[in-house]
C-alpha cells in the first residue's frame, strides 16, 4: 500500500494536536491512532478511533457486582475472571473503530460478522480506484488435498507465473473496460454507463475500503475465528495486526483472551472422558473412547 | 433461470406431500412454497420454509396489551394500529426463510441487512457455476446526470452493443480462466490454484446463492428500502417479488404495511408547518418555508 | 438524589485531570462528562464515556459516498440529508456510555431496547440500597379514561394522601423485610437467607442502576420513542434529560433529528391523499377520507 | 399451575385439528405443541409454533458447503461436525416461539438475552394478576458464604417459616394495596390511580407472561448459561424443560449440543499444558502450573 501524498498529510494533521479530554485514554492505543499500517499489497489498517480502556472494563464489572467484588481487587485477577467464566458484558463497554482497505472477497467473509458497524465504499456513487490484489509467491497455494478449505503446497514454476500473468492480466482488462463503459463520449455518441452497473464486471480481487466499528467482546469473536490457522490467510493477516493493536490498547485483556480463547482447547463431553481415564492410567482406542473416527482423529492431533 | 431437471424434481417432492401439524397455517403461503420464481437471467427466489400468519401478530399483541385490547376486537383494525403506531414486537413474531439465487454484487447490498440469517453457498468449499448477469437492453441505462446514485437514459446502438459484449466476454473469459487456474494436470505439472484464491478472479455479475431468514419486522424494513424506486434495479425486482409473496402469507399485515410505509409520506417539522399554513390559505414560498434548497426542492416534488 | 461525599469525589477526580488525545473531541460533551444529573427523587443519569462528534459522521459518510459526496460539501448540509433520506449507518459512528440510576419498572422498559450494551447492578451478588421512588404530587395520576395506557387527572384529597402513605409504607415494610431476611443472627439459630432469593421481596419502585452504551442511531431511535409524550413521564424524563445532554454532544446531528423525527409527522397513503385533494380545495369528510373511524380521529387531530 | 378452564379449552382447540402443510415438520415437536408444562407454584411454559428441523440444519450447511459437503454425507456426522467447528449458522435457519410464565426478577435476567424476540404483558394497559411466586421448602436456601452469587445449606425451623410467612404476607399486602390504588369509587371521591403507576407497588416475585421466540443456536446459547448449575434455579427449571423440548425437536442437533457444549469443558493455555504435562508423567504444582491461586483451585476440582 502506498498512500498518497495527501493521506499521508491528513495523518500527520490527525496527530499533531493533541487535544485535551476528560475521557479515559490509553496510551498504547495513542500511540496507534491514524496510523496506517499496510496489509496485503494495496490494504491498510488504522485505527480511527477508541473508547476505553482495561479499567473501562472493570469499572463496568463493578457497577455489576457492585460490593461483592470487594474479593477481586485487581484489575488483572478481575477480567482473568470474567473472560473465564463468560462474563461479556463488561468487555462489551469499550468500542474501536478502524478504516480499512481490504480485498472484495475479503470484505465479503468479514460483513458476516454482523454485530458491527460499517461505512463502505459505495461503487453506486463513486467509482473504485484501480487497485487488485495479485497474491505474493509464497501464498500462490495449491487447492489442499485434505481440506475441503484449505491450502496445499505452493505453485511453482511455469503454474505460478501463469496463474500471476492471468489475475493481473484479467483485472487490468476488467479495470480497463470498467473505464471505458464508464466514460461518456459525446462526440462519439456514448454517454457512459451507470456506475452502478459497471461496477460488475470488476473481480473480486479489486480493493474497497471501510470504517468497522465494533464492541470489544465482538472483537474477541470475531480474532478468535479470523487470527485462527484454519481461517484464509488473506484475512488472517488483518486480524493478526488487529490483535497486535488491541494488545496495545487493553493489555489485560488481551492476555485474558490469549489464554483463555485463543490459545484455549474445548474438549467434548466425551474428550474429557478419555482423558480422565488416560490420567489414571488407563489405555483408550479409538474403539473404546466412544469417539466417531473424524472426533477420534482430531483428538490424537491434540493430544496424541 | 433454468432449473435442473434434479431441482424441478426436488421441488415437486417437496410439494408432493403434504404432512398434518398443529401449527398456524398460512394458505397463501403454503401456495408459495418451495416453488421457484425466476428474477433477472438466472437468478431465482422461493420461500423455503415459514413460521405464523396474520393470526400469530395479533396473538402476540393480545398478550402484551392482556385485557386492554378488548377494545380493537377485529384483527385487521388491531394490525393496523400496531403498524400505525411503530409497535413492532408483534411483527417480529412471524418468520420466513428463502431461497435466493442472486449476483455478487446484489448479494453485497443485502447482506448490508444485518438483522437476519444467511448460510451462503461458500466458494471456498465449492466451484461457483458458469453463471452471470448480463443486464437485459432495456436495462442498460446511463449514469444519471441529477442523481449521484442513479440511472439516467438507456444506452443504445453501438454504445450498448459494446458494453454488453465487453460484460460477456470478460466474464467468459474470468470462467474460463478460473476453471483452468483450478484444474490439476499432473502430466503438464499443474497443481491446481486453491478454490479461496481462484474465486478472486470472477466478477461481481457471477451468481451466488443462501438462505436467507428473517422476521416480518426486519422483512418489511428491508422492502422499504429495496422495494422503492431509489433501489438498485437488480435488487428491487428481489424485493418486488417478495413484496408479493408476503402480500399472500400475511394479507392484513401487508395492507397496513401498504398504507403506512409504503405508500406513506414522512414531514419533517419545516415541512409540516408549511403544509398547514397552506391548508390555511397561505401562499409559501422556499424563502419563507425555513427549508435550505435541496429540502425545498424534494418538497416540491412532492407537494407541488 | 444525593450523591454520597464519596461519589461526589469520584466525579470531580475525573473531571480534574483533562489528558491529552489523538481522538475526535466534542467540547460540548466535554463540558458535560460524569456530572450526574439528578431525575426523578433518587434517580441519576451522567456521560461517563463517549467517541465521535458530528465531524465523525460526516467523515464515514464520505467514505461510503467517495468522490460522489462533494456535491454536499458542507456538514449540516450532508448531515440533514442522511437524515431526511434514513442513511443510518454514519449515525453508528458515534457511541456513548452513560450511568444511569432508576427504578425496576422504569428499567424494565429501558431493557427493551436491544441494540445497546448493559451492566447492571446484581442483586445476586450485592445488597440493594434503601431506596425506593415515590411519586411527586404533581405525577399522581388517575387512569385515564380513554386511553389504555395513559394517566389523566391529577388525585387530589385524601386519595392522594392514601395512595402515597401506601407507596412509602409498602415499600419500607419490604423494604425492612429484605434485610432481616438477609441478615444471619447465629444466636438466634439465623443464616441469612441468599440475595437471589431475598430480592423478590422488593417492589418495582427500588432503583437500580447500570451502565448503558448506544450508538447514536439507536440512541435516536430510543429517543424518538421514549421522549415521546406517549412514553410514561418516568422514563421520558430521563430521555429528555439525554436529548439535551445529545445536543451538546452533536449540535447538527440533533438539530436533523429534531426536524426530520421528534417534531416530523408521518402520512398514511390515506391521510397523504386526503391531504392533496385538500389543498387542491376539496372538502374530505371521513366517509369519503378511505380512512376507520379510529385513523381519521388521528388525522383531525393533527390536521383539523 | 392451575390452567383456567379457559385456556385449557384453548390448547385443546389448538391440539384438535391438524392441518395439512408442505413445510419441514417435526414430530417430537408436534407432541409437545401449545402443551402447557407447569412450572414453580404458578410458572408454565408452552411451545406455541416453531420452524425447521435437524434436517434443516443439513440443508442450510449444504447449501453453504455445495458440493463440498460429498464426504460428510450423514445427517449425524454433518451436525457434530458443525457444532465441533462453531459453524453456528446452520443452526440459526431452526426457531421457536415460546409463551412463558414468569416470576418478574426471572424475568430480568431473561431478557438480557437480547438476541430474541419478545412480547410481553404489559402492566400499563391491563391488570396483572394475583399470582406470586413463593418457593418451596427445599429452595429456600441461605447465602453460600464461599460464592457469593450462590446458595449454601436450606433454612430450617423457625427462620424458614418466618421467611416464608414474610414472603406471602408482604405479596398479599402488596397485591390488595395495587388494586386498592387501581380501583375507582365515585361515591368515596376516588379516582383510581394510573396503572402504569400502580404496578411499582408490586414484588418482583409477582408473575408476568411473555412469547419469546429465537432460533436455535441462540437458544442453545441461553441453554448453556441457564441450564448450568451457576445458575439460578429459578431459571435454571425453565432452561431445564426447554432442553428436553428441544432434544424432542431436534435430536440430533441437541445430542452434538449436550457433548460438545453442556458436557464440554474448556482449557486455558496453561490448564492445557499442565494436562500435558501430566499425560507426560510430570507432577505439576501449584507453583510450576502457572496459574493464580483462583485458577488452580478451578482447575483442581475438574482435574483433580
Amino acid at each position: 500500500m502506498a498512500l498518497t501524498p495527501e493521506q499521508q498529510a491528513e495523518i500527520e494533521a490527525a496527530r499533531a494536536e493533541p487535544r485535551p479530554t476528560l475521557r479515559a485514554v490509553a496510551p498504547g492505543m495513542e500511540a496507534q491512532l491514524h496510523i496506517a499500517h499496510p496489509i496485503l499489497d494495496h490494504g491498510l489498517i488504522r485505527v480511527v478511533d477508541y473508547m476505553g480502556d482495561d479499567g473501562a472494563i472493570c469499572q463496568a464489572a463493578r457497577v455489576s457486582y457492585g460490593r461483592g467484588t470487594k474479593a477481586v481487587s485487581d484489575d488483572r485477577g478481575l477480567i482473568r475472571y470474567l473472560m473465564r467464566h463468560w462474563h461479556s458484558t463488561p468487555f462489551e463497554m469499550c468500542e474501536v473503530k478502524f478504516h480499512v482497505k481490504l480485498p472484495i472477497f475479503v470484505a465479503r467473509q468479514w460483513i458476516r460478522h454482523r454485530t458491527a458497524n460499517v461505512n463502505e465504499y459505495s461503487a453506486r456513487y463513486s467509482v473504485l480506484d484501480r487497485e487488485f490484489y495479485i497474491p505474493a509467491p509464497e501464498q500462490l497455494a495449491a487447492q489442499s488435498r485434505t481440506n475441503n478449505q484449505g491450502r496445499g503446497q505452493l505453485l511453482e514454476g511455469a503454474e505460478a507465473q501463469r496463474v500471476l500473468d492471468i489475475l493481473r492480466e484479467d483485472a487490468t482488462r476488467a479495470y480497463d473496460h470498467y473505464e471505458d463503459m464508464l466514460t461518456p463520449d459525446p462526440e462519439a455518441g456514448k454517454q457512459g454507463l451507470a456506475r452502478e452497473l459497471a461496477r460488475m464486471n470488476l473481480p473480486a480481487n479489486v480493493y474497497t475500503q471501510w470504517y468497522w466499528k465494533v464492541d470489544l467482546h465482538n472483537l474477541f469473536h470475531f480474532l478468535r475465528l479470523r487470527a485462527d490457522h484454519h481461517a484464509q490467510y488473506e484475512i488472517r493477516i488483518y486480524a493478526e495486526k488487529m490483535a497486535e493493536i488491541v494488545k496495545d490498547w487493553v493489555p489485560l485483556a488481551y492476555e485474558a483472551f490469549a489464554d483463555y480463547r485463543l490459545g484455549a482447547a474445548s474438549l467434548s463431553a466425551q474428550a474429557r472422558a478419555v482423558l480422565k481415564r488416560r490420567l489414571a492410567g488407563e489405555t483408550v482406542t479409538e474403539e473404546t473412547s466412544g469417539m466417531s473416527k473424524g472426533e477420534w482423529r482430531e483428538f490424537v492431533e491434540e493430544w496424541g
